[in-house]
């Protein structure tokens, strides 16, 4: 077999449908993010980033910046070990506890990303609990359904966000036999929002546990930043939390809360856990610095809520379609790889407005968007600008100004 | 079913067996690495770390520190999205050329670690290319067995390091059929070195890429730190060379180094490589400058041997048994979780010395083990002190002065 002539039919493969996917490589401008500098490999131009998910611009926060300088300076670049062979060091047990208070759970357990945490964690839980089904949100993101999948355990895929359909499929399940309901709170791309409090309620009535993903949701909603289950006084109710370090807290890594014993559990079990080196303490005293922040904090999130509502409003008066929700993520649907792309590209280079088009593997063919999440260090004035670059392109391009049907 | 009390049953199963793990607190000293700060609960107390995977105490290299300030204070803390949605930065950029350059390839790909880079390249190289066969050294790393898994790929394990297994195992698959030999370099908790050049010479006999993890090796090896495939001239043989940038090198993260179709394949189809947050940027330029340095210096890596060598001499005349290896690991075995655990424990509480026990699920059962790793940071003084504890230590626990079998 020529190996490289597969991987060259492949690749040609995603160029023909409009998924190949190419980078924009950026340096973002510390102290003045939106603003970056993207190098096109012919030249430098600035930009402003409208799809980051440094949703409260944390990522250049003073607090926690200062806190990733100081453990530098006090203990080095990385721990040097796994967590169980000398990487464990006392930045990683301050964090450990600082996200267990977050979510008022027992414990928490570390990961080196959000993806690896539920991979890991899903992955352990299902595998290691004889008999375990798993009842997996239709639209869970890839992570979790990697981790189901790694765990062989018998899943059952249920109407996204659908409690009528979850019940049906749990009523049908063996009363006895172990059950995990897996789901997130905001879905990340058309940023709707799960039913956390029936799903818990499902849960009492058919004994499973609950996992629930708080990924696009720590730091930005609950009074202080513990997500949607704290928002609506549900934290006590689920069985797992899992979060990451690396979207609203600015920094890099991935987290579960939840009992003591089930945190241990997953410690001394899960493969995604142990053979791994740890973070570095500095990211982790960089991440602890920027969840202590937000815990008591609110101007970050009230000035995140004003700059989502300014968008949407100005996205209404020029009748661009933009999916409705209850969260901070605007998509505006463009429904074609290679238009999203064109217009991508036009916003970049006549404007300077860094959108990536999403396209597939990570939304559905034919729901390709275009995915803006405002912050609050977007100013009045890039809500102008970007409002005033969409105008001009939707014109040009007749892209559909009609609402466009939930799919 | 009650959850709780399944966790508490399987913890008991460990504590039972010695096989539960105690992580220890530390705060490395930055600029005295190895020494650090333990934390115990009570008390903090200073210790001399001897298990560390820093191996050449670059996480504390001042060239590495001021690469990570300087980045953290042009570009703040974290890449704020995944690789294709806002993540990928200039540094990452650069470090991809570094790596790309360092193992003689067109291409190199950057993961959150080496854990996800083995993962989700075997994942998805054996589960993308129909039919592939992978042949996988029996002590693969954990990392790469749950990526063949993964995958679902039909999975051939060879005896260890043995070409005849691997020759018989290759000549009776199926000539046509896509194959991929999976194995290490260096074996870290054995520290043996694979016949590298043996491999390549079976895989071009049977038409099968090979996959060499360097992640004991990157760093160390070689004129430039390629690894043991540079030192043996072997770069351009291997399909894919996978290595870190948490234990030599002295931050973190992990990445293959291939053809450019290779890699765009992997980042194009790689669950674990599309949905993740990139690592931040600062992470990125520290682990370019560690690479960078080791490309021309050699002063780490020849006092790092000596040091080996030193201790090795040091044990010898204790008749203190420890498996001999052509590498820089030093595996002293216990064989007993219980007897490990004790000595290490003893070791840190009386002597200031910390060397975690290594045991089941690292190491098989009855091979628990003292791993230490001397650095060119650790002065004679310090494997004096190590030296005499060890030899107080055999005296009193009457542990075998016999050499050990390798198992
Ligand atoms: C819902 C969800 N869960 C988990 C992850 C993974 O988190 P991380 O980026 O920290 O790996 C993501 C995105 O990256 C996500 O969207
Ligand atoms: C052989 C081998 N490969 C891969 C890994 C994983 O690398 P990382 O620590 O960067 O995740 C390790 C250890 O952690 C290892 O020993």
């Amino acid at each position: 077999m020529d190996y490289q002539e597969y991987f060259h039919n492949r690749l040609e493969g995603l160029h023909a449908e409009g998924n190949y996917r190419v980078f924009a490589e950026l340096e973002r401008d510390c102290g003045a993010f939106p603003a970056a500098r993207q190098y096109t490999g012919r030249c430098e131009r600035d930009v402003t980033i409208w799809c980051s998910n440094d949703y409260l611009g944390m990522g250049q926060h003073p607090e926690v910046l200062a806190a990733m300088h100081e453990a530098i300076d006090r203990c080095g670049a990385g721990a040097g070990g796994t967590r169980n062979i000398s990487g464990t060091t006392h930045d990683h047990v301050l964090l450990e506890r600082e996200l267990a208070d977050l979510h008022g759970k027992e414990a928490a357990l570390l990961f080196t990303s959000g993806y690896v945490s539920n991979w890991a964690t899903l992955g352990t839980l299902a595998s290691q609990i004889p008999g375990c089904i798993v009842f997996s949100d239709a639209l869970n993101h890839a992570s979790m359904i990697e981790g189901i999948r790694h765990s062989r355990a018998e899943k059952v895929i249920w109407k996204h966000n659908d409690l009528a359909d979850l019940e049906a499929k749990l009523a049908a399940a063996p009363a006895n036999t172990p059950k995990l309901i897996a789901f997130e709170s905001v879905y990340s791309m058309d940023g709707d929002i799960a039913p956390i409090d029936g799903i818990c309620d499902l849960a009492d009535r058919y004994g499973a546990m609950t996992y629930l993903d708080e990924v696009h949701a720590v730091g930005l909603y609950g009074p202080r930043g513990g997500g949607v289950a704290e928002r609506e006084g549900l934290m006590h109710r689920l069985t797992v939390i899992e979060g990451t370090l690396g979207k609203a807290f600015g920094v890099v890594g991935g987290y579960i809360a939840a009992s003591a014993a089930l945190c241990d559990f997953v410690r001394s079990f899960a493969s995604g856990f142990i053979f791994t080196t740890a973070l570095p303490p500095a990211v982790a005293a960089a991440a602890a610095a920027s969840v202590r922040h937000l815990k008591t904090s609110e101007v970050e999130r009230t000035l995140q809520r004003q700059r989502v509502a300014q968008l949407r409003e100005r996205l209404d008066a020029l009748d661009i379609p933009h999916l409705p929700n209850p969260s901070h993520i605007i998509p505006v649907i463009v429904g074609d790889p290679v238009k999203c792309k064109f217009v991508s590209d036009t916003l970049l280079d006549e404007f300077g407005i860094y959108i990536q088009p999403i396209n597939y593997p990570t939304v559905p063919k034919g729901t390709e968007r275009l995915r803006i999440t405002p912050s609050p260090v977007h100013t009045p004035e890039d809500i102008d600008r970007l409002a005033a670059a969409l105008g001009t392109l939707w014109q040009r391009c007749q892209i559909a100004r009609i609402p466009v049907a939930a799919q």
